[in-house]
């Protein structure tokens, strides 16, 4: 069966890498069977065969493959008979669907950090927290306290910058068109993202969004 | 032939709007013949048989189709066996070009409203300035020359929002992929707006940026 090493937080369960959930959700459309491979930021060595340090990984029989744009190129092309990932034939081209991956990555995930990075360093493995917590700090140039802070500031920024993409929802109901295609999972995945890591309640407000400078009440 | 009423300034080759723009560059994707006719503001009425008062308008025949969304429909639906503009055939899925539509529209237009505006005033036909400046004031509560200061920053906001099409650009010629579609015609059009209205040199500078408020050099 295909698997899938998928960043967790401390607890198993806690899975909110935005990438790995671009994975899950392509192999979900393409409907094959996977399990997923809680993996942690201690464990890069777990990921050589991949020719990487960071997750998704994909494994497929004796193929590796990384990088969730590779691997939904990969899967594409591998199982043409299952439906398509960029149209309703495999091999449709994904030209615009990559549009859809750099205006997230670009526009909006660097406005979701500021909300999600500290709340994800108290939910890692304890292994994990250093790493995580040095590597961030070096390069945004400042404290994790100190980013959180700008936290909602960020989360208004952001849900004006989904401008275009609720027009677009005004009249129709995915990106895709009648039904989602992989330009719908790259939203989808940052909104798990976010959803994950802020444990965000069903009307979309993230739980105590500054709970970690309030003072526990008496 | 086919015929497109399109945005004129004083100047009949002045033709700066980006949506006619969109259908100029769609009807020479798809090799249809047409011809534009020079549309000012204060001509209304010239465009009653296609049931709006705004420009591109295309008449076909005797068919009259406005707005430049429909208009690019109609033409794939209209002429089949010619270039498709959404992809290789005609008939593809807009959805993803929809995006961006509404990525243009919500996020980057109204940055270069403020770049343009101005220049555009000067440039109209006498019959249309007082109207043209009227709406725009009305629409965004300050005076044309209020709203042209802030230009040099929208500008600079302008580039920095180009982030995700660069990247995209990096990998591949055309946003469409190895040939242009619809797509890369919304984007093009947009910066023909800029180019013409602000008249850009050929290093992508407006032309005295601030020439409405320096004095002229003795």
């Amino acid at each position: 069966m295909i698997k899938v090493y998928d960043l967790a937080g401390a607890d198993d369960s806690e899975r909110w890498s935005p990438y790995c959930w671009r994975v899950k959700l392509a192999l979900a459309h393409k409907g094959l069977d996977f399990e997923t491979i809680a993996w942690r930021y201690h464990q890069k060595e777990r990921l050589i065969p991949a020719g990487q340090g960071s997750v998704p990984v994909l494994v497929d029989g004796d193929r590796w493959v990384g990088d969730s744009w590779r691997i939904a190129l990969y899967l594409d092309e591998a199982y043409p008979d299952r439906p398509g990932l960029f149209g309703p034939q495999s091999g449709a081209d994904p030209s615009l669907a990559s549009f859809l991956r750099h205006w997230t990555e670009q526009q909006l995930h660097p406005l979701l950090r500021q909300v999600t990075l500290l709340r994800m360093y108290h939910r890692l493995h304890p292994l994990d927290q250093a790493y995580f917590r040095a590597s961030r700090e070096a390069s945004l140039g400042m404290s994790l306290e100190d980013i959180c802070r700008q936290a909602p500031a960020c989360l208004t920024q952001f849900r004006s910058e989904l401008a275009p993409l609720r027009k677009v929802l005004e009249n129709q109901p995915y990106l895709g068109g009648q039904e989602p295609t992989y330009a719908d999972y790259i939203v989808l995945g940052m909104l798990q993202w976010l959803a994950v890591s802020c444990q965000m309640d069903r009307h979309g407000q993230p739980r105590n969004l500054h709970a970690e400078r309030r003072p526990a009440r008496p």
